[in-house]
């Protein structure tokens, strides 16, 4: 038995405590319905887990809206009972994903921080249910968050029947940490006062109310966060030049000693810049990101950065333990907000963000592909990149030279598909070196990327594209050969290899 | 003689009045030189004139930059002597649009709002020499703008060599429609105080000093504004199109009675859909753009709107003698910004832009290029839509189905070029109709826009490729024949039709 006494502040509402298998009943087919996280952290496990089972049994379809990647006790396992028919936004399940590619799920994506006011304004529809985790429920109803926030302030401004799973295995000491802000629709916003990453501007609880709440789940299933890749060679040698890049404009007098609010995708490579940087000479960094990982406990450890602002506490199980063992240290450095404020372009363009992501590919013009792989099949999703990428102060992609043992070159003629646009992109960087393509023109920065990113296999290759598509075009603006731009991808997908 | 005394309000500084041949000769070979402008209009005119002719006797080369179009006093006669190395950002000049598709001109494109921060950041250099042409210099060396003030406070910011061109064209009635509000760098910003695009939150005039202020030269060339395209059928049949979506959104409560601040874009289409509503029964519409259009005067006059906020204002001359002859009327109801400002995503997203721009041409998944023609030749630039495409709460792009007598289909099956992805794109018009692309996932956008707005000439091509693509990838989340996808371009180049 689950005693969630503590937890929930109030006596008068223990009619509305269920079990799983219960709350899973109050979801009806076709329902779209909201859930928690940002991330694989903060999400409800128990309900999900039931309704998975009651679906396999009485096979029906729901929409799931989420504010990004989420568990397997939801993503998989209602994926595996082929329980999910629409998917909202990001995700990194491979069930999942094979159904997305084959047609099963119908998937879609929009930036991080444009997905709550989507929800809020009723765009394409609103949750009929939203299952919410939450370390504790407060006398007058509020929510106190887990792991994450995401899009739970919109879900709960948008629906009012919301069932929370109050998980013991998260601790209390996360109270406090939170920072909720919701944003009402236009013409009714006002300036989001952040002016530095530490800034404070909202409750550390989410506004919910009893009369919304309908059923109240006792849970113990922890988070279960995806592990870290070990960090490889290409991705340390990437984490050094951006440092050494760094190093370069502050001596040039285009950025502050301390740098400006870093923000950094998922990923080992993200993780691995983070994690130079606490190794780094320098100091009273600050961090205005979407995810926490693994390397920003490093930073906070190493005195290197007095706050970070997340919008989840996203480690490796490892390092969510470590975060725990030291939770009362972490949570003094540590702010958590909900997505439309984490990623919101004021803030993002205010503070001046330095916005570093992970490409799957860039073209030679420095057009940047984040989710397709050769242009058809879905990776994982957008994600908060967008958000970042074209508010920020310096926009950075990152990606290893070559993927599969060198049969694929990240560096390509033409992307097969494009998320952030060449106007968007100032740095690619490679474990080969950085182009810096800040104000180059479009042969300029063709020749920028080959000669400093591309991988030393396909360098010649690339170089005959570009000489061909300059001569052919009459040295067009953007020179392409249309009949060849997309063949690289072709050939790999016909041989194996992007190699001729 | 051109008697500018009534408009320099010192007598302290008449040793710096100097003709535009000796002003000219304060420019060097290979200087960085900026402009005042934003879309044709408000920029220096007679030193550009004189520069053209020195450089044609002595031939060298100097670099432009400017916010956006220009007239062709710089863009036209600098380019006919081969006397732009590089210009920034957005042209629309024949000659000098075939320089850049020749590899004569480096021309590269940042967003409207970066630019002002990536030359206050000295990103790429700051200029060398500044022109800028003001109806007026107030005693203490500030300057009062013309018909637009674009980059002109980060020029003045980021160089000391200012040159002056005090146009007695320029109606002083003009004094008091700007607002000056300088952006510092990060970690320095504070909000912008706009939270109504009326709201007034800087200076009248543009703070410079008479130690930067190297010349000053009498002007009396008056802007030569575009003339407008009349409007076709097509674009009046996208205004109504889009004045009953807005109909549909109000009634669904999607949208405020009076709609929600408006960007739109230059072009015929734009202000076609501007007119539109200027007869329909929408009230108390508010316009929070870059450029103004004659569509706005007609908006104004029906007492539709009680402000609008813009960078320039950038008429047809028609349109410019009407401004000018009602000044006194019009100067109530307009606000002149810099473009750091104007295109502010910060600004965009907390109004609550509706972002109306024009396309070249859109994929069947919802991906717009709006920059280069068959994927290699610039057309006249990127401009400012994505500033409002990203951070607007409603992103629409227009164009014409077909072009070139229907030889060419502006639904393609992939874009040749992306300039706004798939991710920024809410409504697709075009004058067969509005895809609401709002939540929908790759296969089901591209029904719903070969549906609803592909030209039937192309509509049973569209639906074939995208269900042999379908098939060929046993229905990838975003399906595409990567050897066919831009056959469609191919084919135009090679035959002159997208027809097969």
């Amino acid at each position: 038995m689950i005693d969630i006494t503590e937890r929930v502040r109030s006596n008068a509402h223990t009619d509305i405590y269920m079990t799983a298998e219960e709350a899973a009943q109050l979801i009806h087919p076709d329902d779209i319905v909201g859930v928690s996280s940002f991330t694989p952290c903060g999400y409800p496990k128990a309900v999900p887990l039931a309704l998975a089972k009651r679906i396999e049994k009485e096979q029906f379809k729901v929409q799931i809206w989420a504010g990004g990647s989420l568990g397997d006790e939801i993503d998989g396992a209602l994926s595996r009972v082929h329980g999910i028919s629409r998917r909202y936004l990001f995700q990194s399940n491979p069930e999942l994903r094979r159904q997305i590619n084959h047609g099963e799920v119908a998937f879609s994506d929009v930036h991080v921080s444009t997905f709550p006011q989507s929800i809020r304004e009723n765009f394409f529809g609103q949750p009929d249910i939203v299952l919410v985790e939450a370390i504790a429920i407060t006398e007058d109803g509020a929510l106190i968050p887990a792991t994450s926030i995401g899009l739970t302030p919109a879900l709960i401004d948008s629906c009012d029947r919301i069932v929370v799973e109050v998980n013991v295995t998260q601790p209390l000491c996360l109270e406090g940490m939170h920072d909720v802000y919701g944003l009402p629709n236009p013409p009714h916003r006002k300036p989001i006062p952040i002016c530095h990453p530490g800034d404070r501007i909202g409750t550390t609880t989410i506004p919910c109310g009893w009369d919304k709440i309908i059923a109240i789940v006792p849970s113990a299933i922890p988070d279960t966060p995806f592990p870290l890749k070990p960090v490889d060679t290409a991705a340390k040698q990437m984490g050094k030049l951006l440092v050494d890049f760094f190093r370069r404009e502050v001596k040039n007098g285009r950025l502050p000693q301390n740098l400006l609010p870093l923000q950094s995708g998922v990923g080992s490579v993200s993780n691995a810049i983070i994690g130079c940087l606490a190794h780094s000479e320098f100091e009273h960094l600050s961090i205005y990101t979407e995810v926490f990982q693994d390397g920003m406990l490093d930073l906070i450890d190493a005195g290197k950065t007095d706050i970070v602002s997340t919008g989840s506490i996203s480690t490796s199980p490892q390092g969510l333990k470590r975060f725990y063992d030291n939770i009362d240290f972490y949570n003094k450095h540590i702010i958590i907000r909900p997505m439309e404020i984490t990623n919101n372009p004021e803030v993002a363009r205010r503070l001046g963000s330095i916005a570093m992501n992970t490409a799957i590919e860039c073209d030679i013009y420095g057009n940047v592909n984040s989710t397709h792989i050769c242009g058809t099949k879905l990776m994982n999703g957008l994600g908060g990149a967008g958000d970042f990428a074209r508010s920020a102060y310096l926009t950075i992609f990152c990606t290893p030279s070559i993927a599969k043992n060198g049969d694929i070159s990240a560096i390509v003629p033409m992307c097969s598909h494009v998320d952030h646009p060449e106007h968007d992109v100032d740095i690619i960087c490679t474990e080969q070196g950085i182009a810096d393509l800040r104000g180059l023109c479009p042969i300029e920065r063709a020749r920028t990327i080959i000669e400093n990113c591309a991988h030393p296999d396909y360098k010649d290759m690339l170089t005959d594209y570009l000489d061909r598509a300059i001569e052919e075009t009459g040295c067009a603006h953007t020179p392409h050969i249309l009949t060849e731009a997309l063949s690289w991808h072709q050939r790999f997908l016909d041989t194996g290899t992007m190699k001729k």
